[in-house]
């Protein structure tokens, strides 16, 4: 550090440099009508999605208001036969994925397989006209399955009571559309934001986990196992029914596994041959019941699918229920299953929207999605969203247009027509290895300790939703680490950080004396910075805090001996990342004031913010605090101005 | 504005005048642990209460341990004569203030008169000890009395179960005093911060009224009266009623009620006359008693408090309830009473401390006035803390210590052992005038023009409070306000303020162009300042306005005939306002650093603080974010250092 002198006498070079002191103005008015305005429009319509409408003829305006709610309308006169081509083959590769996924997460939702893939053929259908994303693929996912599943099975048992249960699974599915189609219509898509990276990751991989073990029962051959989802029940509910463990299955299981697994680790390691990790689920289908078939397997031990029903989706909107005792209960796991599903949905989409460069409207999509799950609700169909891994293969076999999707429905149309006797066979310990194989991957370690080394609060984040969802509930260790990640940012408003700033030598700046080692501070100035916006949840936390820097500041010159000419004489206040201030906050800055005077001691506040100095102007009847003398531009000016004054005065005590 | 011409030459110029640049450097390292360490004490310790034990000898250390515990034991051997009789004047004053409003405030609880005087004896006790104010006079108070009757009246009829009642007043008391003084312990005193002053003003007139309606009982001499406390339900009880109005007790009430809000003029119009105020209601007390006794008025239709029981506090630990179906209404009712009236409490002691300029550390308050409600639990008394009303009297008195409610007491004490058959004729109206003249000095009117006048969002607020207290509940009002409150500062982290910056002519000062009007922006630079740190909670948002400007930067200069010559080259991202980031922000940079590579543009970091230099440098495996070029201290060096790069690159255009 530089000895005070040399401070000072730097100063003085700085002074005779600056030639004007800028002026803080008030920002240009506007009344409280147009700021709400603004603020609404900020809020709800950041992305301005009437942007393009502007200048526009009236004929204009309706074709693009037309494009805008049916984007199939936007691509589809551009539509050519090449691109049919390329769809044709991404299509068939998902439809390929989607029967058996299709009939392993309805399983997974304790629903009939067939209503899995009723669900691969009306929602895409629905998605290729209102969607904006390219590479999408629709169906039902493991994570929405599992938690619908779950949170219906706590009151009704879908074995004793299928149809009822089936009926409550349209009604979640149908309040999950009309939650998400909401959310985009009133612009609120960023309620989604408030799932953050950690905690979907935590998430995630507690939710692969416990689908993974519900698998244990497909995968062991176990007939009576526990109704439970925690890892705790499951665990027992496997080690007590070690008697009916099955050789036959577990062996076949295996096989399976290490099949697909494989499998998926070619695709991965070589994203070129993704038709090998595409392929294996149908494959594995195939093989397995021709194997069940060849060898009557049905008859020693190994569990088969039965008899499907053939025939395209029936009605089902005579089976919604909107009253009784259940409404409760299916509008909150409408509510839990529809915003899990837009957060995947839309992720998806983002996600490849920007390896491909194009834009996907967040609020639009939540729309077509929630649109796509009403209609689904009165045809048979559950939750379904975008698709992480089937949307990964469909992108990598060269999708152009949401075309691939209309493909996958007419292939799955297909097989429902004619195809379902084939699946009589198919055991469900193959099942159970293809749900294991496609959760696994939702399990992100490099993810998880690129979060370990960048932020140890948000991995903390990320351990409990991932042990609330492995040891007390889905929802709960969601909801856990939501109110965990809100809580932070609270505390964050609630404790602020107060910098002291100090003068980087040569300069007119003004920086963190913690964090620039050669910044040195000035005599007879505390510059303080405060980082965030004063409110009510700070003032009383920002009046303690500041009065003991003062305290500090005046006790750590006791022991020097320069204490009279240094003597503390300005609180320079740097209100720069103050971005809002509402009354508390305002009655904190003239409660200091007052205080500081009876200390004989001068605020000065640097760089208010346009809200902030109208604020402070109106509340301010005196014109206290917005005098020439005591407000600034930036710190250098502050202290260049006040420097002077101070040495007038110590020179008077000389 | 400027031409762009003169802009670029007088850039020129700066570039002259700068002659070194300054290094961006990581802030020195510390470890997690001394992080987390730093942020639980600025967290839970940010008064540093034990900084006054620091290089103490170990007695010493003792003794100050005993002060901290004891204050009494600071200030009591100093005591002296006069101090005594500045506290005996001021003692006797609240006394005679503490007896009618002890009884009033009892009956406004549905409890018996004589619990309120219990409760002015033992707890002022405790405090005198234990308490750090030297104004703070204690007792019950009307807003939590309000609360307290009216939650535990929506369960248990005071009528029909009086004892049940009394012994859930006195369980809710002790749950009361538990909490508080566990937010002392914990050094949670905080969560009383999230009560804004707005909220506090709109909730306080709101329970002004809803308290004063109640008194219409009393005033009117209705028998039948409802048992709820909302605005509607009373105001239809009492029109519905008009055959048992008592003219007596009507004639009775106005008198009174005009002669205590007219002595209340008085006091306020000139503070020295505080007696006048303060000895009013005693005095009526014992008028309108001396009436009906002369009269024998209660016979003519005008309700008497009747025989209350001689003696002092009998104990009460016997009768709280910890088990049973009303455990979880008492625990509730605790939690609300507690919170209120420890908002009232400290609030109070923080007024008339900064008044008299000494320290009143909230914490310690929070345990005294828990401790006091926990003893008073089991020794008869209700919810008890530092009213108001009569702070403001013993303030105003002259009280100098905590020995003025040891007088108080002392009083009470002898009114209890000797005076209680003198209350048998005291009229219920008086006690009603009473209350209504306590409760309309907390409609704040002036108050709430001031934040109309400031902020109206907080006067959103404020009105939300007051209507939800009126039509609502008293508790729901207080919990939508706080919620409105909360939310608020949610929507300002998901929504923060991006500004674009310019330059101030002839400085190398860089603001807000829609605020500064003279600032220009620099050809060729996009300027933005994020104000907010970011987090999950705005990520998204923030790409797509940073999107949005460049795409609105890009189509603004189409326009313009010199579009080669300033097309946009670098977006320079002013981190000075971000205080924090997590990983989805710091996914947020990476992210635009790479939209912008695709655009050809280049990113340019300015001024990010120590946290989020640090999680940028460990998030950055290739040191991209990091490099030299890339990353400026100041917007001014950032400009002067990359403009010459696009002068050069456009002299090759030409």
């Amino acid at each position: 550090m530089e000895s005070p002198k040399a401070n000072t006498s730097h100063h003085q070079v700085e002074i005779a440099m600056e030639t004007e002191v800028h002026r803080v103005v008030a920002p240009p008015h506007r009344s409280t009508l147009q700021k709400l305005q603004t603020r609404l429009k900020e809020t709800f319509f950041p992305d301005d999605p009437l942007r393009q409408f502007k200048d526009k003829s009236w004929k204009i305006k309706l074709l693009l208001g037309a494009h805008y709610i049916f984007p199939i309308l936007e691509w589809g006169p551009k539509y050519s036969l090449k691109l049919l081509k390329s769809d044709i083959v991404s299509g068939l590769t998902i439809a390929s994925l989607a029967i058996p996924q299709g009939i392993s997460y309805a399983k997974l939702a304790n629903l009939p397989p067939i209503v899995g893939l009723y669900s691969s053929f009306v929602p895409p259908l629905i998605y290729a006209v209102l969607g904006s994303s390219r590479d999408l693929a629709v169906g039902p996912v493991s994570i929405a399955s599992l938690i619908m599943g779950s949170m219906l099975r706590q009151e009704v048992s879908p074995v004793n009571d299928p149809i009822l249960f089936l009926q409550l699974a349209f009604s979640s599915t149908f309040f999950a559309g009309i939650f998400q189609s909401s959310l985009g219509f009133l612009r609120l898509g960023f309620i989604i934001d408030f799932l953050s990276k950690a905690t979907l990751i935590g998430f995630m991989a507690g939710a692969a986990i416990i689908v993974s073990l519900q698998q244990l029962k497909s995968l062991l051959g176990i007939t009576h196992f526990t109704k439970q989802m925690g890892m705790v029940p499951v665990m027992s509910s496997v080690f007590h029914n070690t008697h009916e463990w099955s050789w036959q299955t577990i062996l076949m299981g295996f096989c399976f596994l290490v099949f697909l697994l494989f499998t998926r680790h070619i695709s991965m390691r070589k994203p070129k041959l993704f038709w090998v990790s595409a392929g294996a689920p149908l494959l594995s289908v195939i093989l397995s019941t021709l194997l069940v078939f060849a060898f009557k397997a049905q008859n020693h031990g190994i569990s088969v699918i039965g008899k499907l029903q053939e025939g395209l989706n029936p009605p089902s909107w005579n089976m919604l229920h909107f009253h009784g005792s259940y409404l409760g209960l299916v509008i909150k796991t409408g509510l839990v299953t529809g915003i899990i599903s837009l957060t995947e949905g839309i992720a998806v989409g983002r996600t490849f929207a920007a390896l491909k460069n194009y834009q996907v409207d967040g609020n639009k999509e939540m729309i077509a999605i929630g649109l796509m799950n009403i209609v689904g609700s009165s045809t048979s169909c559950y939750v379904t969203t975008g698709a992480f891994s089937r949307s990964a293969v469909n992108h990598n076999a060269g999708c152009k247009t949401a075309v691939s999707n209309i493909i996958m429905a007419v292939t799955v149309m297909v097989t429902l027509l004619f195809l379902m006797p084939l699946f009589q066979y198919t055991p469900n310990v193959v099942l159970g290895a293809i749900i294991v194989t496609a959760v696994v991957g939702l399990i992100d370690v490099p993810a998880a300790c690129q979060i370990w080394k960048i932020d140890k609060f948000d991995f903390f984040v990320m351990l409990c939703a991932f042990l609330g969802v492995l040891f007390i509930s889905v929802q709960d260790g969601l909801a856990i680490a939501v109110g965990i990640s809100i809580f932070k940012i609270l505390l964050q408003i609630t404790r602020p950080k107060t910098v002291m700033l100090g003068n980087i030598p040569g300069s007119d700046i003004y920086r963190d004396l913690h964090h620039y080692k050669e910044a040195v501070s000035v005599p007879g100035f505390l510059i303080l910075s405060i980082e965030a916006p004063i409110n009510f949840a700070n003032s009383t936390y920002l009046k303690e805090r500041t009065t003991r820097w003062i305290e500090e500041y005046e006790s750590s010159s006791d022991d020097e001996n320069a204490k009279k000419k240094s003597g503390l004489k300005f609180v320079v206040l740097d209100l720069s990342a103050v971005s809002a201030i509402d009354t508390n906050g305002v009655s904190f800055i003239k409660d200091l004031r007052m205080v500081l005077e009876k200390k004989n001691l001068e605020l000065v506040l640097v760089n208010p913010l346009g809200e902030v100095i109208e604020k402070l102007q109106r509340a301010d009847d005196a014109k206290e605090l917005a005098r020439p003398d005591s407000l600034f531009l930036t710190v250098g000016e502050a202290v260049a101005s006040l420097l002077p004054t101070i040495k007038t005065q110590s020179s008077n005590y000389v």
